[in-house]
């Protein structure tokens, strides 16, 4: 590695709802150091979102005066400087042109990553943050199909040519949670091993009834209570249930799919992968981090990074 | 009125799991008193079920002997006396034959209706009590066609000549309080009017992209965020979209419905009056007593009244 390549350039920060993750990327867009907090925009009181950040990257700017690029839900009406909707089809470039640079009150030069929106038939979709781990992934190679970045709120995002062309918000993570926590459903659920056959139960059945959640969630309820399925299988059913009936609706465009890269290597995105190998899809894997190489592509393109 | 037909013969419990209603019966069939509370079986320690039962029709049998009829979810693993389920399809003679005698130690005799189950693709589904409503109003002629039983868990229930055919449960009702509870989308919503704007916009959207719940419910978060309908309509847009994509699953087969019953007359079963409507059908309602004609039509077929 040469060392002009390798020194510091630039800090990335994924600034989410309930945590927050910091990059040192050198000139090279390689990551040299990363810290992860628990700090998301909902844990911070009173806006304090500058003593936070300054606190998690100052072993990086002791001495010198790196530029910050920072995505995610921070820069949603709850976060720290709300910047706009991007429209589709967005581009590196795209994203470049619509950064929005605060100076922080120690001098600090924070550009804002924009969110981005889309509208379909039943009303708009938006996106903050996962913009920029597909900018990310694109810059890796990964820049065409399909990528399903599972999580609270699951997208489905379209990408061709390095663009993210259209995307597709399924609450299904936080309706499992609400479901499990605050129904009759959780009652006979505990945290048992998981359960795969009832899983892929589960999937086959959102595959066959996606039409019908609102009865196929009752099944999580009769099956175990019939003795078709054990109690302790019941969580790992309905998961399946969900995944399922998500993958049926975001995969019923079968043609314009493309290679299917699912973002992470969670116990989430194994179960996405089970569930669209039910449905008959290959899948491969996103690395974690593609947000730094994302902020790294971004910075570039602005000549935020020479 | 005859002196002979309005003297008291019988009680009717309908006992579910909030809520608790008693129902002193004639020798006609006429309710001629009834007393509601809110002790349901999952209000009750200690199984102390004949007190309260005992405490609740103390002023109709101080003087008589009079034998009760209960049915609900009293009868199931958590109630009184657990019955097992009857299989379909099930008329009034059916359920007499299959009536659990119980001898509290007081002497009253109690008659437990048994609950009916069936099974679907997907799996077995059950009720407990909603088979005593049914027997009820087609004792009042209304014999075929499909009923629909709003609630936690809504029940759509196939008749013809006073036979139970089929049914099939929905989790709308209680899906709509964990999501608006203990999800994101409840952050907007706040005790307002009823909007039947913005519902019947939830219902045609739940008509429409009714396999596709798990990503139309994150509208209710972006239609206020970006004002396009008032933050305090997103509770009647859930409401909507939830009711719109049951009506479109449990009308899937329109050929099969029949005429339309709401059973009730509550803010709710208006609510499924109106997604009916915007669906294209008509419907007519069901008083809320049925079960206490249906208390009277089972113990008449079972011979414990004359």
């Amino acid at each position: 590695m040469n060392s002009a390549v390798s020194e510091p350039a630039l800090i990335g920060v994924d600034w989410g709802t309930s945590s927050l993750r910091a990059f040192l990327i050198a000139a090279d867009g390689e990551v040299i150091d990363s810290v992860a907090s628990s700090e998301g925009i909902m844990q911070i009181d009173g806006h304090a979102f500058e003593e936070v950040l300054d606190r998690l990257i100052a072993p990086w700017v002791a001495s010198t005066d790196l530029p910050v690029m920072a995505s995610g839900m921070i820069t949603s009406r709850n976060g720290w400087v709300e910047t706009p909707y991007a429209e589709m089809p967005l581009s590196a470039g795209d994203l470049a042109r619509s950064l929005v640079l605060h100076k922080a009150a120690n001098g600090t030069r924070i550009h804002f990553v924009t969110g981005a929106s889309t509208e379909d038939t039943g009303g708009p979709d938006v996106m903050r943050g996962e913009e920029t781990q597909i900018i990310g992934a694109s810059s890796l190679g990964l820049s065409g199909g399909t990528f399903v970045m599972p999580g609270t709120h699951s997208k489905w995002v379209q990408v061709a040519e390095g663009e993210i062309k259209d995307f597709s918000t399924y609450m299904t993570g936080e309706v499992f949670a609400a479901l499990k926590g605050h129904t009759i459903l959780g009652t006979l659920m505990k945290d048992n091993a998981f359960s795969k056959e009832a899983f892929v139960m589960g999937v086959k059945a959102g595959l066959e009834g996606q039409s019908n959640l609102l009865h196929g969630l009752f099944h999580v309820r009769t099956l175990p209570l019939m003795g078709k399925i054990p109690d302790a299988a019941a969580a790992d059913y309905m998961s399946g249930l969900l995944i399922g009936t998500e993958v049926a609706a975001a995969t019923a465009d079968a043609e314009g799919l493309g290679p299917i890269t699912i973002v992470g290597r969670s116990d989430l995105s194994e179960r996405y992968e089970i569930a669209l190998n039910t449905a008959g899809y290959e899948s491969r894997h996103a690395p974690d981090d593609i947000v730094a190489k994302g902020h790294f592509h971004i910075a570039r393109a602005a000549g935020v990074v020479g």
